[in-house]
Order: structure tokens, then sequence, then C-alpha cells
């Protein structure tokens, strides 16, 4: 299995609403790029103080599923409309987890 | 299903040696806190410019669960042992999958 885990810090442009748009299109991109095979995304839970805002795990069968999901039109439109210039701080790591 | 993602980015202390420490110390965890249910760590795969180091992906039932690890003493030591002192970057986030 080969794994993408990013996070984001909204900028103070974000509302609870844009959060709620956020999870219901990252909800769709699963719809549309078959390469998805777990797709669980979700807001801090507000535990631990310096976290980030949001955090996205999507799971692929192999290193060639990813990048056909990472370069998707679906997906690279979703960035462009609900994640750029909306973000403070962004963290990432993509692993394999054989 | 409740889950801790932790990303770091090393500080220039750590080589190669000491990321297989890190990693064999998570594993270790595994054995001695029964509250971990999945515990998925690795290396950044080097695919994207600008991302962390290492990740881990941690699961627990419950968010109680995921306290009793956080504050377990065995992960204390890790991170006191391991983490202290060798991170120039840290981003976190728990959330629930359900």
């Amino acid at each position: 299995m080969f794994r993408h885990v990013v996070m984001f810090s909204w900028n103070d442009t974000v509302d609870a609403a844009h959060v709620a748009a956020v999870a219901a299109q990252l909800d769709g991109l699963v719809a549309v790029i078959p390469e998805i095979k777990a797709y669980l995304h979700g807001p801090d839970a507000g535990l631990n103080p310096g976290n980030f805002d949001y955090v996205l795990v999507g799971e692929f069968d192999t290193v060639d599923d990813y990048l056909v999901y990472r370069d998707h039109p679906a997906h690279q439109a979703f960035i462009a409309g609900f994640i750029a210039g909306r973000v403070a701080s962004r963290a990432a790591v993509q692993y394999s987890t054989a």
C-alpha cells in the first residue's frame, strides 16, 4: 500500500462552510478517481495545541496509482478551487506501508 | 476509528541510522501499548518537493485509547530519547474517521 498524507492549516478566509465544502469535494473525488482505495479525512479533534486544522490520508495500491491521482484533472480542479489561497501552512508525506 | 497523524522534518543531527532507530522504536511501542490498533510509519518517498521527512499514522478504537497512548510512559520515553532535539518541524492532527 502507498499512502499520501497531507495536512492544512487554514488561513482566515476559511469558515465552517468552506471546511464542509472541502470535505464534500474530497468525498466526490473518490467517485471519479478509481485509483483511490481509501480516503479518510477530517478536522483536527482539538486535543493538542499547535496542531494543523485538517488532515487527509489517501491510500493507493501503487506509487503509479498515487501519481495518477495527484495529476488527475478533478484533483487539480479541487486544489485550484478549494485549497489555493486558503492555506496558511501545508505539510505532506507520501510513503510506502509495505 | 480515531487516528493520530504526525510528521517530522529532521534537523541536521539525524542520519540514516537514527531514522532506522526511530522506526524500530516505533515498532516496539506496538508491543507494549495494546491500545495501538495500527501503526504505519515511514520516510517520505521523495516524489514531491517541500515534503516533511517522516510520517506516522496511528489508529485507535477511541479517543480515550489515543490519550492512553499519548501519555504512556513508553511513548514519552521514545519522544524524549529519539525525537526531542532531532526535529526541525513537526505537524500533527488527530481526527475521527467515523
